[in-house]
């Protein structure tokens, strides 16, 4: 007789399935970087030997948040202007712009969404050359692409995305991110488990205090604004808090009214160029009583939480990991509410909107 | 001695300013149409004779909303690619796409904010055509572009935008809009009188019961979820409410877990290709005990709010004139609650991000 030493994950506790998938992130970045990592190299060569005129990105939910990452890289690294389409344009007013010398990228963990099929249908008879990012390469999506990059998150049982969020970060990252940035890839997986292994302790505490909370807003500039997006995404899905996620700049430019004692805020920043109007946007807030917290390095702190992030990571990089802790944090809300956060009311894995 | 008969608005009642700007919309669209009309067909001609290759908007706010409205134009009407541009691309990661055959569209009422101008000097210096539409023609974006419109809204004095953001949609359906379409904005400042005129009474009653709300979303689709989102932005400002404001199709994809009994669901749509999603939306709220309206033409109905839009106006344009019930109920709601309007917390006429 052989004794199984191996602890299955018990799945019938609240949130399981969601903690398991956001732990397996570091190993499943590994893998997508070797056994995926010839593809990504091949598809990363045709993109930069000829560039095209310009990059859509059509996404939806957590992968829009992936595709606004990755809007940032193509315009500062490739150089080619980047953007997300709407895929209404096409499936409700039969929009049809011409994308010779396009570049359009779906991105979809399901690769079914009927909306980014039609919206890739349309781009592929009007001359674009098409990409798809996704979790199942016999989807629709990755069928009628030119090319189908399998994220290799395996199977993601949870409806609230995590570790097929960072897959796609990371293979957006391989393909679009500047020969530095892409020297410092490899190093991820092992920065990862080092930043859940802080960050699981520490973000439990953060976690009692949101406890209560009935609103939560979330910030941060460029390359991080999808983390801001994605964070309050994920505590509006598991947890029911209204939380509003954005870029500070947008923040600034009206919402940053409804900041006030009764509404915590959970910046994202690390050393880099966006460090200066976060560290402004934390003392404005301070200043108001706003009970505010950082999630980065330490370059600039808010009222508790310390730094979970390793100093010296590239800012093109710093989403792939400032989102585990925020991952974590959804998690730890939902069930302080006596919330499944593995089963969110009214939502279900595959979205078909039209 | 001669009497004044004309009555002053009294400024000092908390929202006279807003009320005042709101109101004078229609005149202001008049005027856009007939002493701007002329610049507006001369730049018009230029796109159409030689489209660009792409457009891409750069905005904030507000703003913003109008450049999400046009993004669907251009690509619908025109044929080409648009999209939404990242500012931090330049101003954080001095980003500097390739934008030859490339126009670039700044919009914003007061002209001034940083992150804008330096975005549209690095597209002038990488070989884009740059056009701006503002308020004030002698700022800072209207003279390093090529070319700039005045929206001719008028000096706006209340920090919520109102008149500068239906100016800034006119002047975009003017130029972008198909013929068909086009031959329609004539009749839009009667329109805006009447749905003005039958809206004030509507949107008090509307007002009392959403006094006490904490939470409101709104959704719409298409050209409309430009509406969706400037009117979350409104209540947002003026009345600290925590309102989410999105497309229909990325609500389904997270955010309608947030939806409850709790929580009013405030819809945008008339007869069009996004009434279907619309009424899908309204009936499965409906399910969950969610208090529903809808301002439109009465194709969808909610739970109180009857028909305040007339009957075919293209979808188009609805946009111009579904926002002015938005306008007055977040006045409206922000009164009721003691709030005054015309100075919301924390925010300025002019917001300097960089």
């Amino acid at each position: 007789m052989t004794v199984d030493v191996t602890t299955p994950a018990p799945v019938d506790v609240p949130g399981a399935r969601m903690r398991r998938e956001i732990a397996e992130q570091p190993v499943k970045w590994h893998d997508a970087l070797t056994r995926g990592g010839d593809q990504l190299r091949a598809v990363r060569a045709r993109i930069w030997n000829r560039p095209p005129k310009a990059v859509l990105f059509v996404a939806r939910g957590t992968s829009d948040h992936a595709a606004l990452y990755a809007n940032y890289l193509v315009q500062t690294a490739l150089g080619v202007p980047a953007a997300s389409a709407s895929p209404s344009v096409v499936t409700l007013y039969g929009g049809a712009p011409d994308l010779r010398d396009v570049l359009v990228v779906a991105v979809s963990q399901s690769g079914g969404s009927p909306d980014l099929v039609a919206f890739l249908e349309m781009a592929r008879a009007r001359g674009a050359a098409t990409l798809t990012l996704t979790n199942d390469t016999d989807s629709a999506l990755a069928r009628i692409s030119d090319e189908a990059i399998d994220i290799l998150a395996g199977r993601e049982t949870a409806v609230a995305a995590t570790k097929s969020y960072t897959g796609e970060l990371l293979a957006l990252a391989a393909l679009f991110a500047g020969e530095e940035t892409l020297a410092q890839l490899p190093a991820l997986p092992e920065l990862g488990e080092k930043v859940l292994a802080v960050a699981t302790s520490r973000v439990e505490e953060l976690a009692a205090r949101y406890r209560y909370a009935d609103r939560i807003m979330t910030a941060a500039r460029g390359y991080s604004s999808a983390t801001a997006r994605e964070a309050a995404l994920k505590l509006v899905e598991t947890s029911y808090v209204s939380a509003h996620g954005m870029s500070s700049a947008d923040l600034l430019h009206g919402p940053v009214a409804l900041l006030d004692q009764s509404v915590p805020l959970l910046c994202f920043t690390s050393a880099g160029p966006d460090a200066r109007e976060i560290a402004q946007l934390v003392d404005l807030a301070g200043e108001r009583g706003v009970d505010v917290d950082v999630i980065g390095d330490g370059t600039v702190t808010g009222r508790t939480l310390p730094a979970v992030l390793p100093r010296g990571v590239a800012p093109e990089l710093r989403p792939v990991l400032e989102i585990l802790p925020a991952q974590l944090l959804a998690a730890e809300v939902a069930v302080a509410r006596g919330y499944d956060p593995d089963a969110p009311r009214g939502l279900s894995k595959v979205t078909r909107t039209y």
